[in-house]
């Protein structure tokens, strides 16, 4: 260091000098880090609806937002139930109102008894509410038919991204031709190759089947392993289930597949999921059930609620070897604790009102109301987009994305990559700029190269979104024109 | 890898195998963590209310947690007016209700405005809410006697300590004798030192100086800053304001002798504070103001609101390379946003309400009614302690924390080394098992070698903390009568 003293003298006497830390002299593995979620196409959105704000002219009155899937963000109004409860926990004078139900009450005074000094604003255990962690461990046997759940393996977290990052931190261990190798499907969620990166992890990526409505190949998962072995040392296997960005729902038949191919290759399994591997792992019977191992991650954020600001979540552990989970738990609390409030909401969402409850009718009208409008949306996207041409769109079938395929003129793509520019990129760019529609690249999610897709939410109102999905075909068939 | 396949297929005849993450194979970083502040001697406090639960007799009738500043936890009740906004915010229904102040109401409204869908259900953008960081710069401004603070420089966090381990990660880079090090102060609270393992940069340690209460003496950062630079690349400089676990608030004096330190030696400046390093160095002029880079953090945990569980926080960072500061926000936006309900709670704490302000007489009462029950709990519990032969107490300056020093006979120092134990935790531990009593041993935070001391919240009610502080005083004459 003593070399820069006289650099550093000098600099100080002309009152001038570098920043202690820089681009160049930060950390490479956060450099390396990509989210195109929030990306330069998220941030040239923003830039947009603050010029409209400022009274410039554009082709468009609003930017609409379907790059992330953000239900009330889009203006899915919030189940009653869940903010009359979260309101008397917030606010317990109100239990002496009598404008709550009873039940709602009743769940407030349940969930304060077991908090801290009966108040959200205590921290919790760092594993999060023991009688919220119960609460998840019966609403997963629920789910899975009887099959048991023991609140010791359940973790509450500050969305599921947060349980994700924390079990990939536990997989990452050696250097060079040793270093954990973690499987990811193609296209996928950017948290995994964020995480990865900023870990220093190998992505190893395997591709899902665009052809056969994004199924996992086992063959494929063969082939990714059979490469990556040469070059680091693959731990553990990652699913997302239902797909994000591609909204696929995996066959049972699939799902008893990919267990066999982790037990067999020795991968730790991270499942993003609604829909239960663990259910599939314990009726599969031994070897299987007893020894692999396996994460399963769920958040508020998913499902009818769509909770997203609350950042509510869990993740469930099976066949965790005792000592990696007690440093699991190590790690969870140097960040103390998540946060309670949605600690609380997680708990209303996996422990609904009975139907022996005042709050059952709304609550149940409200829930088939979001789902039969989101079902709804699924297939309209999938119409509109099949019938333009140059566009193909895969079943929507379990998640409120879709990953539509679209063509690119070749002379749409050349002038893309003058531009430095991924190709679909350059065509999510344009759409944003001349109809205010903002959707994310599929190059941000990873794709088989030379197809080009697009992320889209189909969260808007119903109507809203017809008339954004024909703008956007439209645009779509100018583009092609246009680079023709 | 092929190697293992022999092996493999035997284990998989024989129905059974090693894990494939075990405690030798998972990330030697994560198995390096350590946090006291949860560690064994609260998991050893939770059992012990287990068993009085089940009825199982012991020398006390519950177990009281000292060793965390949560203050809910301990009684403290939460302030009226951030409840009830928040209740307006998660129940938007509640804002035609007549039993809502005005003030109350028109707050919620604001905020409201400003979230995605008009509901904190909606993610915000991965910053924080642009009004609340508007807000927060304002409050930053009144602070500072109107130094100018840009809400662009102003991000929102899940708690504080979710703000310090992102600016962290930033400044972790190099290999082997150019690895980044890292200066914190001895005693420190464990965030940092758990963080920099998990990063794998140097932690390198600056005593305080527990004669002069705790006082932070540049000439002791010289010399760590000469001996880590022997094998380290020192990058930045963390100073805990008011002191954590010690309590000392450092002197206008000291700041300015720090933030010329910093200068001179090209470190990052990392301050986790109330009281304000950003004032002194704008006040300082050039060439410290337009240039020593600075990250200020602050939370809801903190202060006389006390609402640990919503886990608000932010950073204010000065100085900070453009480029890199575009770095943090991508690295920010991987987890999408901090908790909504805890960033609306922020702007609360950092604008309360004004004189004219139907809320403001029981808001202000309130407050002052908990920062004067923490003055008089901080002076006894200073008077207490100083009273009790072999037990010394810095004074509780601007914290709701103390961290006495403990003479511990020789005697007990050996049979604590038979038992494979640090002296202070022997001490705790036996603490505990006696009295009931939670406190976190000294060596949990660092201390000089040969010193033993423990970190106690005051939080429990004045009468509590009384006889707390009596019980504890007379277990520790006993406990040096009995090892004498």
């Amino acid at each position: 260091m003593a070399s820069s003293t006289g650099d550093r003298s000098q600099a100080v006497r002309h009152g001038l000098r570098a920043k202690v830390l820089t681009l160049d002299g930060m950390n490479p593995r956060v450099r390396r880090v990509e989210y195109a979620v929030r990306g330069p196409i998220v941030q040239r959105a923003l830039e947009l609806e603050q010029e409209l704000r400022q009274g410039v002219k554009k082709p468009f009155t609003e930017v609409i937002r379907a790059n992330i899937g953000d239900a009330q963000a889009m203006g899915q109004r919030p189940i009653t139930f869940l903010r009359q409860v979260l309101a008397l926990c917030v606010n317990p004078d109100l239990l002496s109102s009598p404008n709550f139900p009873d039940d709602a009450k009743k769940r407030a005074e349940r969930i304060l008894q077991a908090c801290g000094g009966h108040s959200l604003g205590a921290y919790s255990v760092s594993s999060g509410i023991q009688l919220i962690r119960e609460d998840v461990a019966r609403y997963i046997e629920r789910r899975d038919g009887g099959i048991p759940a023991d609140p010791n393996n359940v973790f509450l977290s500050t969305g599921a991204s947060d349980a994700i990052v924390t079990v990939l931190k536990l997989l990452v261990a050696g250097e060079g031709h040793t270093r954990t190798g973690v499987l990811i499907p193609i296209p996928q969620y950017p948290l995994y190759s964020a995480t990865l990166a900023e870990l220093g992890a190998v992505q190893v990526d395997y591709y899902l089947d665009e052809e056969r409505a994004w199924a996992l190949d086992v063959a494929e998962l063969h082939r990714a392993l059979g490469q990556a072995r040469d070059h680091c040392r693959p731990r553990a296997l990652c699913v997302i289930n239902p797909g994000n960005p591609t909204g696929q729902v995996q066959t049972r038949e699939c799902i008893e597949a990919v267990i066999r191919f982790a037990f067999e290759e020795r991968l730790f399994l991270l499942a993003d999921e609604f829909h239960s591997f663990k259910k599939v792992l314990m009726e599969m019977g031994p070897p299987y059930a007893g020894q692999q191992e396996l994460a399963s991650f769920h958040s508020t954020s998913k499902g009818y609620m769509g909770e997203c600001g609350f950042r509510g979540g869990y993740v469930e552990v099976v066949n965790m070897d005792a000592a990696v989970q007690q440093q699991m738990l190590k790690l969870m609390s140097v960040r103390l604790c998540p946060p309670v409030p949605g600690q609380a909401l997680l708990d209303l969402v996996v422990s609904p009102p009975a139907p022996t409850d005042p709050s059952f009718a709304q609550f149940q009208a409200e829930k088939q109301a979001v789902l039969a409008e989101l079902a709804a949306k699924a297939k309209l996207t999938e119409q509109v987009f099949n019938e333009a041409p140059g566009i193909s769109c895969n079943p929507v079938q379990g998640a409120m994305y879709s990953f539509p395929r679209v063509q690119l003129p070749p002379r749409a793509v050349e002038r893309a990559q003058e531009l430095g520019l991924a190709p679909d990129m350059f065509f999510c760019l344009r759409l944003l700029e001349e109809t205010g529609i903002c959707v994310v690249p599929g190059s941000g999610f990873g794709q088989r190269e030379g197809t080009y897709h697009f992320r889209m939410t189909i969260l808007p109102p119903l109507e809203k979104l017809r008339l954004l999905l024909e703008k956007l075909s439209r645009f779509h068939a100018k583009f092609t024109l246009e680079y023709s």
